[in-house]
């Protein structure tokens, strides 16, 4: 019987489960054209409803994988082991992560993107690296993960298409918010890109796409349920985003921050979620038992400096000049630095890090639209974060500004000063990681 | 501030109501081709699952009426009462009542529809009384209601577009059924056709698009409080479609059977369907005080044959020759008529209706799509109504069909026959007027 695409919409919006042939029907004729827009609009909303069946959401994410360019990375030795973040503020996890589980032995083979909105992206972050090359041909990629066990790309323009396709859509229908049209998105595009095992950060709180508990945790428990489900080892931190992740956020100045961490400084909340990834990442890996042990080895790889030779000779392989780790004044710099100053004294009780993220947008830091440009230099360095006390007249934060003239910075200051929250009572700083979600379930932490 | 369409659809998407400046941004811009069809798409569905308010759905009824040409009735004394009914099978009413209530002094100008799938529409019914003239101009039309008290053509083409343009989406994203939006597109309509009062004949049962009491009931009070808050008196009756109405399902078949009415014969359920629709023409006509006495003026008026000379009257002014009233054999006759026989004895304890018109449609009375042509002259008349005793061998049904071969005839044979339901036990004729929905609520009757 030939399947008719109002059929499937109806199915769908009185609570059925369509099949995986069913779905493809959907999937395909939608990137073939053969499919509206605007009965796909409607099955969006009608799953915005209804939701997803645990195989339901597996089933999609496969199709929306298979629908472009797959990277095969069975030329690799090894578990290959993937990770991916929901999206924060001042999140540079990757540029210190991938070089320290490299020097742990566990191949690094990864794609990225790139900012949009108040959250950046790894790619634009590692382009502020003088020469750094983020497009390569796949066979090169392969090579270069085989050599030095760490290689970092642009995702291609050909991965998951019907993702790409079904995302615009979604975007403009206020059909976004659906947990398994979520989960399905992020997982369909790791499938693609091909790793064994995937780590993923789900975060959570006032800075981040999932505000509760409740969101993230299902969230978190879609990804893993697909991972499971298509057969890729897949574990999930569900971490806080009450605060910007680390001091810095902008491209550059956050590049800065993580060669910080793998010189064995750098900040605290930073340092704890790469452990806390990265011994995931150890596990699925194979070079670990334990998240106990494996995070042991990473402590050692950062103080015997081996993690921070291995972010040099990735810097190298992908054609930039790794001097920049021993100077990192090389980076780029922005023209101006503007302090943003406390106008009451007490203790810092919350930071607005989506006004942070919204404030190094507007300084150039990030793309309010897919086709702004950037300025790689800019952004905003905190100096206060929760729980530390303030004096009225103390550095909240500076802004690394480029050329704007005074009225436009000003209303930028306000925004970061009036993300800072002054109370009376001391606090303790935000908790950061809040749970694993295994193939065991939800553990908190 | 800027209204954006995919804050309205979220808006809605979160149970939110939308006020009248933003409905009219959604659809004078999905009118005007600003606003495209896959937003429309989400908002329909969205409004599926969430409803929409009284006043929400008064106000799209309004945008939608105002979208295109309207009928202005000013020039016409009296006050103008329509009937609408939301589709049966077998349902020749307007062709008697308008005549009988036409008859009692209530100008008629109405603005009827063509046949859709199992269901038929008046216009066809008329066309197929030769040289019946269903279009003709405005001035003419108020010229002829003001000369003769009645005028019956074809909806415009140009009448409520937004509702036309919307309702093409919802059917391919299976939006249709969602009571505010069928309650909305009917209501616009008759509120762009002019009338000062409306009477709403809201079908339920199997051969209906409402199936069950509750949704009847719904869409009669959406209705209801529809003409009420845009200032149109307004009365639903809620009415049995357990079986056709009458006994002739076809064009020319129904037109004879509707004759037969005004003669004083014709089928008892019609009859009945006929003055309690017309009792409530007439009240809100000012034309009596209460149905009762409306409904006696009615009886009168077929008795003394009035309204028989009314429906002559009519059909001259039309263009057509009233003599087909006297001499019924000139409408349209099909060439061969085949027995359609029961296969036990027992009693009538059910008549599939939506199969009867099914049955209908494939023998040519009806339109499986909207550019399908139609043969006035086919149908099937049923000769055993629910709760009548029949004998094995008995004559159920007889089909009117063209030239189709036996082969293409067989099929529809077995269709009709089936739809009849034969058992043991004797049954009740079922109930026909349900009840009266107006300003004061439900009254069931």
């Amino acid at each position: 019987m030939q399947l008719r695409t109002v059929d499937l919409i109806r199915k769908k919006r009185d609570g059925g489960e369509l099949s995986a042939e069913e779905l493809r029907f959907l999937i395909e004729g939608y990137c073939r054209g053969d499919i509206p827009d605007y009965q796909m609009a409607a099955w969006a909303m009608a799953v915005y409803f209804r939701g997803m069946s645990p195989a339901e959401t597996a089933d999609l994410t496969l199709i929306m994988a298979e629908s472009g360019d797959r990277m095969d990375l069975g030329a690799i030795g090894g578990i290959k082991v993937d990770k991916h973040s929901t999206g924060g503020v001042g999140d540079k996890t990757t540029i210190a992560l991938a070089p320290l589980v490299a020097a742990a032995g566990v191949p690094v083979a990864k794609m990225s993107g790139r900012g949009l909105g108040h959250t950046g992206g790894t790619i634009d972050k590692l382009e502020s690296i003088p020469g750094f090359r983020v497009e390569m041909a796949a066979d090169r990629f392969i090579d270069q993960v085989n050599q030095h066990g760490i290689a970092v790309i642009s995702q291609s323009g050909n991965i998951t298409p019907a993702d790409k396709k079904l995302y615009s859509l979604r975007d403009v229908t206020a059909t976004v918010n659906s947990i398994p049209l979520i989960a399905s998105s992020v997982m369909s595009k790791k499938i693609a890109s091909g790793a064994d095992g995937i780590v993923l950060d789900v975060k959570m709180g006032g800075g981040a796409f999932m505000k509760t508990w409740e969101e993230a945790a299902q969230l978190a428990q879609a990804m893993v349920d697909i991972g499971l489900r298509v057969g890729r080892e897949t574990v999930a931190l569900i971490t806080g985003m009450d605060e910007p992740l680390g001091y810095a956020v902008g491209n550059a100045l956050e590049v800065r921050e993580a060669i910080d961490l793998l010189k064995g400084d750098g900040p605290a909340d930073l340092k704890e979620l790469c452990l806390a990834l990265g011994a995931q990442m150890l596990v699925l890996g194979g070079r670990a038992s334990t998240a106990e042990q494996a995070r042991t080895a990473l402590e050692e790889l950062i103080a015997s400096g081996k993690a921070l030779k291995k972010l040099k000779e990735f810097i190298a392989a992908q054609g930039a000049n790794p001097t920049i780790v021993d100077r990192p004044e090389l980076l780029p710099r922005a023209r101006r630095q503007i302090a943003v100053k406390a106008q009451a004294s007490g203790y810092v009780t919350r930071i607005a890090a989506e006004e942070i993220g919204l404030a190094a947008m507007r300084l150039g830091a990030g793309r309010a639209t897919k086709d702004s440009g950037i300025d790689l230099s800019v952004g905003v360095i905190l100096r206060k974060k929760i729980g530390d006390a303030v004096a009225e007249g103390d550095l909240l934060a500076e802004l690394h500004a480029g050329e704007a003239g005074a009225e436009r910075l000003e209303p930028i200051q306000r925004q970061v000063r009036e993300a800072f929250e002054i109370g009376a009572d001391a606090v303790m700083p935000p908790r950061l990681i809040h749970a694993l979600v295994d193939r065991k379930g939800i553990h908190r932490l």
